[in-house]
């Protein structure tokens, strides 16, 4: 936290450091919030891993739809998710956090949207004992836009992590012949995203869910012990985390890993959710933000059907690329290949919301 | 980099990916840009410093007096500064960056926005032989403001460095006796800035200067070695970097250390570009944005006049505090002691540029 004049600065950077006790402090951040930097000892033999996610207003949440603790939430699952990807144990949190005047204050008896927006953020790394070790508050531009706002809330969480040495999955890591698997469902967030679309006020006074897996928008979990138990040798060969969609982010892993792959449509675990729509199979394949691991092996490994109380499904196999062959292929419920392009989320030409 | 599946975001990426070939590779990076999160090796008994800095379109910078090679330049040089002040060695950084459409294409012949941006950040980075290991992309949050612009441009930066454990420098080391420094000279970030709204055009060609300190608002020179001096043993007992203003950063490092401070006027070294104004010595005690740094030693201690080419000047001293006497205060020309207070940079009070 470099600047911290004002009483509304100090003010916000005061509402923060005082949730950090929420998260409370650990072994290995020996400076939290305060100074110029935040000063961490990462465990002796292990490696660094590190990530930055955006989530700005309009692009990744809309104030109309999310409510402030949903969009805190979402903002950490989005980096916790990226550690969870590669097996990493998380090390520390920090927040560069833009808000308009107006969501720094109380207003009709409610906390304000700053308050709310970190108890969500904090709630999520409390349960994964991360502390918010630090970041940068700054006012939001003023963007004249009619009506109700001053400006748009601007968030970017950096989250790290550390893996012992050599050991961190990959998304280059599989290789002809490996299975591959997903954990949890698919489809359910791009379901509750578009029922959040028909009826914007409908999760209006959701503030947490009792169930982890009711709400996989709004509020996802990511999947940091399964990545971690994976991340044991002689476990997982790659990794990715399902954030832009099934067709994708196996498209990247393949990449990654100079492979192919073909799913079977039989075998994907479809969101309920999903599965309550017409569009059950597409949500599945493109719909993104489920914040699943989608991961590969030998076949040689034995991988249980649940891992730390998450169920895990076998949907394909990696296979040697061959030109005039898609990377991706579908199998069909009646038995035919036909190819899977990468239809997932898409920055600058998806509308977002 | 979580997503990227567009040609466009893809192609952001790539321009990004492209140029850390500018900055190279070091054996502290094992993974950078194209997984989930980057992989970074801290040498062994070192901490981990971590620092983040917005820089907003319209709150840290204008689209319309500041070239995108300044901008990014800026950028770098906020969370390169906070890594000098503790003396930190300069690990790796991360950038998140929203931008408009419009900024990603080359225009009348001219390299797009982007690209200088990132040749004014990489720049400094090179100069720091410090690598670009990852960050995240987005389109900017679509914003109707009347004329030129679909969006502004929202940068966050992350700076990762180390230092061997125990010995970084904190704001609140300072003792009563200790004599207090600053590096180069002050003021000169705000008389060039107020140059700079005064004459918005001025520097519209200038890209980096040849010497260092000519463009101190424009192109700040972060203090990196001269903080690793600083935080040998047995060097400075405390240090900041001159961000927010002398007034408010001392108070930052008085209240931080429990302690108070003198300053005397007639030994601030005021840069010429304050000194060629009316306002040469308030722009030097409230004006900010100097990146300079603000330590302490106990007298004991031989500072030289020059650390690492870099002028090094004793401007006061730190005290015990005491009731009914201000934290801060000011020795002026004629010997008489009058309060100073923290005058500088303050988010949601100060209206930028």
């Amino acid at each position: 936290m470099t600047r911290g004049a004002t009483p509304t600065e100090a003010d916000l950077i005061r509402a923060i450091a005082a949730r950090t006790r929420i998260t409370g402090r650990t072994p290995r951040m020996s400076l939290g919030i305060g100074d110029d930097c935040a000063i961490l000892r990462p465990p002796r033999g292990h490696e660094l891993l590190v990530t930055t996610d955006f989530s700005l207003e309009t692009v990744h949440f809309r104030r109309d739809r999310h409510t402030p603790e949903s969009a805190g939430h979402r903002c950490l699952a989005r980096g916790l998710s990226d550690l969870a990807a590669m097996g990493a144990t998380p090390l520390a949190i920090f927040l560069s956090l833009a808000l308009p005047p107006e969501l720094l204050r109380a207003r009709n008896g409610q906390p304000a949207w700053r308050d709310r927006f970190l108890d969500g953020l904090l709630a999520l790394a409390r349960k994964h004992r991360v502390p918010l070790a630090g970041g940068d508050t700054a006012a939001s531009p003023a963007t004249p836009v009619p009506g109700t706002t001053t400006g748009l809330a601007l968030a970017d969480i950096v989250a790290l992590g550390t893996a012992p040495q050599g050991r961190a999955l990959r998304r280059s890591g599989a290789r002809p012949g490996d299975a591959l698997y997903v954990t949890g469902a698919l489809g359910g967030a791009a379901a509750e995203l578009a029922q959040l679309a028909a009826h914007p006020r409908r999760f209006a006074r959701l503030r947490a869910p009792a169930d982890n897996s009711a709400h996989p928008h709004l509020f996802p979990q990511p999947r940091l012990t399964v990545g971690q138990w994976l991340a044991q040798p002689g476990r997982a060969s790659a990794c990715i985390d399902v954030s832009d969609g099934l067709s994708t982010d196996l498209h990247h892993l393949c990449e990654a890993s100079h492979c192919a792959a073909v799913v079977e449509v039989v075998r994907l675990p479809i969101h309920p959710l999903g599965a309550a729509t017409k569009d059950g199979l597409n949500l599945a394949l493109h719909g993104g933000e489920d914040y699943e691991l989608l991961f590969t092996a030998p076949t040689s490994v034995r991988i249980p059907r649940r891992i730390r109380g998450i169920p895990v499904t076998r949907i394909g196999t990696i296979r040697r690329p061959r030109r005039n062959q898609p990377i991706v292929s579908l199998l069909t419920l009646n038995q035919q290949e036909q190819p899977l392009t990468a239809r997932g989320w898409e920055h600058f030409r998806t509308t977002p919301f």
